[in-house]
């Protein structure tokens, strides 16, 4: 259960579809994944109204990984999102994909600023069933 | 975008079909997240096989929240699972939710050990079309 765990929070991201759009950030993150050389088992996207004064539609979702998980929130009306990605190292060391795709991220929103931290979580484990 | 993020690593976790069914852990999670007062938008949860000799066939999803998002993966054969609860706080302070929900999960699963960290997220910024 060892892995690495990227949480960065976009800011003064410029005007884009991917901001504002579920259907076109979806197909963003599920190509930047495979293009990080993650495999993706399904995703949820859901597309915000701008239900109220202080928020305009943004969107939402999360791509189900073999790895683990990306998270992607955006609010247009602030220029930012918030980026999770999360890969768990069993069957080897996935950190590099989970850095791959968080350079394609950046490269896609363009963010002016980014807050980012790593976690590296988990303890080392020995298997229960190991033989 | 100031937000909590609970990210949680969950071991001595008891058999448990939520830690190899994803559909029942799907409906617990869903259960969980409504009793903790967050609302879900949509999910998408996997069912892995037993693929190699490391492995046993665990379970991994995602609820896409209207309050941000729970990511959870299972390790049964490490009797493990990791839980990721993120709450924005734009329209108000949905923290005591995001606690209720990491309740509702530590009940379910009954760890016997926990590994975790709370982070406070994002900064604080004025709205970009504050009036």
């Amino acid at each position: 259960m060892r892995g690495l765990h990227i949480f960065a929070d976009f800011y003064n991201c410029p005007p884009s579809d991917y901001l504002t759009s579920a259907k076109k950030l979806r197909l963003m993150c599920i190509r930047a994944a495979q293009l990080a050389g993650l495999t993706v088992l399904g995703d949820h996207f859901y597309q915000f109204d701008g239900f109220d004064a202080i928020q305009d539609g943004g969107a939402t979702g999360a791509l189900v990984l073999a790895e683990s998980h990306l998270a992607i929130h955006t609010w247009p009306e602030r220029a930012s999102a918030t980026v999770d990605i999360y890969v768990c190292n069993v069957t080897g060391d996935n950190s590099g994909k989970a850095e791959n795709l968080y350079i394609e991220l950046v490269e896609e929103l363009k963010p002016g600023e980014i807050l980012v931290e790593r976690v590296w979580r988990g303890k080392d484990e020995p298997l229960a069933a190991a033989a």
